[in-house]
């Protein structure tokens, strides 16, 4: 299935997406994926995530704000989905900058069978013991090629890895898909990692694997970008034309604006 | 009173809006307050609910992303609400798609006197006990009429009910409305629902009754979600249309761009 | 250091403000802090505060939805920021409007070495013991004019203190400034006071001194602000405009643009 196949699907079937994630971005990455086509909902209570989480297309766990309530209620909606089929997303934000954030993602990859894993490079290589320098959530260099620190957190952690920067990298281990959409003004504001981790949140709902959910994904979301950026006066022009250009995805001429190698 | 003169009046007062609300539209309720005319105040802690409201001209409830100790903070300042005789506005976000929602909800209305209740269909029929399909917090099919379902909930709860979707409705059990205003594109962000509450309680604080308030908001959000669309490209630029909508009615022409039967 | 020369070393060295803020404007702060050139980070666990605030430029605390948890994590930071020398910005929202808020500021004030004070006359006037009036979290009247009441908050709190309205008065004890920037759109978004501390905290990170650092703050927002009501059709529009509008300051041209006295 291609890109615009599965964006079709999903404007079909608006799967429903379970975000637990941070306040920052919590209306940004509810309206990215309702103007991609899919239905949010936020949910965070330990007293309803796993009953929330059994009608969902995919699950998206992200700790940008965390604090051991949220991590808790993260790792209980990760198992309930786990158990009944639902496709996990870990976004590690700011893992590397403090003890807290690197131990609470490494908790969840070892209690969660997660899906697939979406961060900087800088995230990334601190989950698969490489050296890499964080400045707060921002990744300021790795030490590590992205597509070898893609295949590299694949394979060690078993799960598909997605290491995004100015051309995107992601792995099953196997194989590796180097996806070059998407522009500049994505980094002007912030939660457009976090956006990206939804994104492929709503992929994984629809696509034929994990592998191919995580690569339409980045794909859908940085050709939205592209369109973003065209007219935009800076950050917050670029911020409003986002979601028309998210909204705007036209799933017959998507694929033929796949940069993917 | 009409609503063109309860907008005069609001502008004028500028009453206090006490919300308890959910972390994904707090920023979009509260800009969506200032700009109809009135003023926002976000305050949840169990410390210091009981001493703002008493300075409300209205309070919402709005259990979106709720958790145990906001719950409790809604019910300690529903009752000092009730005291001062502040009205009280539910939003019951997502009951029905999880029992800790519904019972909240249920816990809310036993304990609380709330003047008036603004959900979707499948919102308002499970707290009528009628069934309803949820998915997450989007309705996707009530069994009932909204007009009938809006009735209902007014006389078996004992407030008014209004139920929004393509038409809205609002009941006090005698009386039902229907208002034609709005537009589509209301529903491609997240938020409009709960922004309609928040109108509400800003109607509710200024009018005549609890009946003329919920639907003078009706009328008064529809018109500006009318006027939004209106250029608008996309989900990005509609929302923000949607403000500049709002602080652009005219209580002059409002009256007469009013849809009600 | 002028204005202009602070905001080219602002962008170059791209310092970390370490954020621990409300709900209702993290995304608007981090945004705004981004577009200005710095990097925001939101952190409010007990877990982390510590080890997060030794990698800032300053620390903003912010108590516009206050609980227990998030104002220890705060004193906590604070304490932090001090032994190493890590500026710190408070923003007293509400106070003066309960007595949970200014029994906070007081207790936050008491036990963290305040840098910088940024808040509205009601709050600040709150805090020096003079009379003020708020409505929930708007000044609607102090009884000083904002001159004095900065010179009097500067010297009885010993730090620097801003107090912003139609026209902002920073004031270190001794020397006192009058910034005209700005524009009266500013006051139709929430946030805009809550935006003005986090670049406060931004401009403390490179500044010569924090009165010079608070000043310029609020010169560059103030200019920002005048260019993004350049063609705004009203709060929507304005606040989006006002990112595009921080993003394109430009360093050689601000400082002919400043407004002080």
């Amino acid at each position: 299935m291609s890109v615009g196949e599965s964006l079709a699907r999903l404007r079909e079937g608006k799967p429903l997406i379970h975000q637990i994630t941070n306040y920052v971005v919590m209306n940004e990455t509810a309206n990215a994926t309702l103007a991609l086509g899919a239905l949010p909902v936020m949910a965070h209570a330990a007293e309803e995530v796993e009953e929330m989480v059994g009608f969902a297309g995919a699950l998206v766990l992200n700790i940008g704000t965390l604090s051991p309530h949220w991590v808790e209620a993260m790792i209980t909606a990760g198992r309930a989905a786990n158990e009944r089929g639902v496709p996990v997303v870990l976004d590690p934000v700011g893992v590397g900058a403090t003890r807290y954030r690197t131990e609470t993602a490494k908790r969840i990859l070892d209690t969660v069978r997660v899906s697939a894993l979406r961060g900087n490079a800088g995230e990334v290589a601190t989950l698969v013991g490489v050296k890499a320098q964080m400045r707060g959530v921002e990744s300021i260099g790795a030490g590590a090629d992205p597509a070898e620190l893609a295949r590299e957190a694949a394979r060690s952690l078993g799960l598909v890895a997605s290491v995004t920067g100015p051309v995107d990298h992601v792995s099953d281990g196997e194989r590796t898909a180097a996806i070059a959409n998407g522009d500049p003004m994505m980094a002007t504001i912030t939660g457009t990692g976090c956006m990206s981790s939804a994104m492929t949140g709503c992929f994984l709902a629809v696509a034929d694997s994990a592998f191919d959910g995580a690569v339409e994904a980045l794909v859908a979301f940085g050709v939205a970008g592209e369109d973003a950026a065209r007219g935009a006066k800076g950050p917050g022009s670029f911020h409003v034309n986002l979601y028309d250009a998210l909204a705007a995805l036209d799933p017959a001429t998507l694929d033929g604006r796949a940069r993917v190698s």
